[in-house]
């Protein structure tokens, strides 16, 4: 008997689905995904969530199409204190960009910047930090400014704990991060810091690809130059992903609402409300930074000092009480904080 | 014999391996996929770009992460004439613009519509129907956006064809889509029209998912309202995806440089450019719509008459030649134009 070869591919896909369903039924591996996690509310909350929205079973199964995860990143997936790093970044190029355009050494905020008073460089106000971000990008293009990101990640050193700040993630999160994907869903970042920024390191340090970061925007500019097609960063503000931003921000690139979100300061509270605020089973979670041996210890929330930066504060921790957001605890929740503890 | 479960989970996926691997040599099935084509120049042209990034013995191999494939909306996947479908849909809703905001009834360009008079209607400048496509979705949430225009695509019906507008897609290109799909391709549509407005149907009609629809964007607003999150349409105008902003916009939503685009107007140009202007395999193609008798006849690079929208100049057609572009000719390269034909 001759089976043609769509009758025989049929028979090997069945066969094949039917050694894979037996695999599946196994159940999974017996290493724990989540190995930086101690046993407690949050890691609950976490594998919770995940069983409640794929096991097809569950009423509050969820599509994998619609299996999204957002996680803001300074201060959620990596360390913000005491300064953002793409606003050492900023500060570290201020050299480069005056030499490009020599006229600034004379203004500010880049005369003191260049004065090296680190006093008065920590009383720069927000609009001047805004203003050197953008000149750390401006008249880069996109692929020459991931460039010399990430020739600065590959060098600058964090002043507590000596390392590459590419090195200062959060292992836990790392794991929530993986665990999500290995579960279908895919991680986004949803950051305040620039987009273009975060994107030349996000693959390499996250695993997460270009098209899922979404970030604080400046205008890009399209031209021909010397013959090739280009597009170059401009100085101009163009969209502020903080806050308010957040939901526009994910509506805009992914066009879908999140079922979690991972935030840790009062510009994650929106993205947070946008992403549990609908039926079906939701995921709000916020990193209190309550570890200052570990990390850092900040934030009214937890009785600690504000912060300049990051502030979690008392309002967004009533309403992550109210809401059933979880709070994790840095200090009880985490086993260890970094790879390399 | 008691096999633990590690080592029968093992057993069984390398027969489950097996099997998939006994399949893929009975070759891939017999079926043409792309039937609506017409053999010649146009489909040899994606048939040979297709084999040379996926082949993985080919020296422009293309890592499946990377296959970004962008596709002009209006005139290259759908009809466009005798008027955008975005701007139906605008007109079409003016009363009930009017109903939920009655002054406007007394002001341009809204009189004019309401008086229906054809002639003064068509006479309208742009930035008039960019007022009446402002006003068509503004004050809408984005869900409540998406259901008006689920509701108008299922009832409204082109003045020629009299079928609604989302069956006349180009059956040839929705083969295009799906035949990169097959080969890994990601497929974004990447249009001057509204973004919000494609993704309502972009899933259904395309298979092209909400985050992968890249297109002109109005502002959005988020607040709490009646207790619940909410993002609404404003009436400020965003961001304009279209000519310069189509390389924009595709590095915003995408972060990636498309390996071929497919366009079929002046407003595609630099798409077009960005994702062929760079080395390795590249692959742009432009509708040439050259068949009065199936679809329109328009655009003076074949000799056909100017048109308002969709303007496919000499220029442009110079450029194509000189750049290696592929024109796609309605009439010659399409085998039918419509799933209906």
């Amino acid at each position: 008997m001759n089976l043609g070869p769509s009758i025989a591919r049929r028979s090997l896909l069945i066969a094949a689905a039917a050694l894979l369903a037996a695999c599946a039924q196994l159940g999974p591996a017996a290493s724990d995904p989540l190995p930086s996690w101690n046993e407690g509310p949050a890691r609950q909350a976490l594998v919770e969530f995940v069983r409640k929205t794929t096991d097809a079973a569950s009423p509050q199964f969820v599509a994998p199409a619609e299996r999204v995860a957002t996680f803001d990143q300074d201060g959620t997936l990596w360390v913000e204190q005491p300064m953002y790093a793409q606003v050492v970044f900023a500060l570290d190029r201020v050299k480069e960009v005056v030499k490009a355009q020599p006229a600034l050494a004379g203004e500010e905020p880049f005369k003191t910047v260049l004065g090296g008073d680190r006093a008065a460089i920590a009383r720069l106000k927000t609009e001047d930090i805004l203003k050197l971000v953008a000149a750390s990008q401006s008249g880069l293009t996109v692929e020459g400014f991931h460039q010399a990101v990430k020739a600065w990640a590959a060098t600058a050193k964090h002043p507590k704990f000596q390392r590459p700040y590419t090195e200062l993630v959060y292992a836990p999160m790392l794991e929530a991060m993986k665990y999500l994907r290995a579960n279908g869903y895919r991680t986004y970042i949803v950051t305040g810091g620039g987009q273009e920024f975060v994107r030349a390191f996000a693959e390499a340090v996250y695993g997460v690809p270009p098209e899922q970061v979404v970030g604080t925007m400046w205008k890009m500019g399209y031209a021909i130059k010397a013959g090739l097609p280009t597009l170059t960063n401009e100085p101009a503000f163009f969209f502020n992903n903080d806050r308010e931003g957040k939901p526009v921000g994910i509506n805009m690139i992914i066009g879908r609402r999140p079922q979690a979100a991972f935030g840790n300061s009062d510009g994650d509270r929106q993205m947070i409300e946008w992403a549990t605020g609908a039926p079906g089973a939701r995921l709000g979670m916020i990193v209190l930074h309550d570890d200052a041996q570990r990390e850092h210890a900040y934030g009214p929330a937890a009785g600690l000092p504000d912060s300049r930066i990051g502030t979690f504060t008392q309002a967004l921790y009533d309403e992550a009480k109210k809401q059933g957001w979880t709070v994790i605890s840095m200090k009880n929740d985490w086993k260890r904080v970094f790879a390399f503890d």
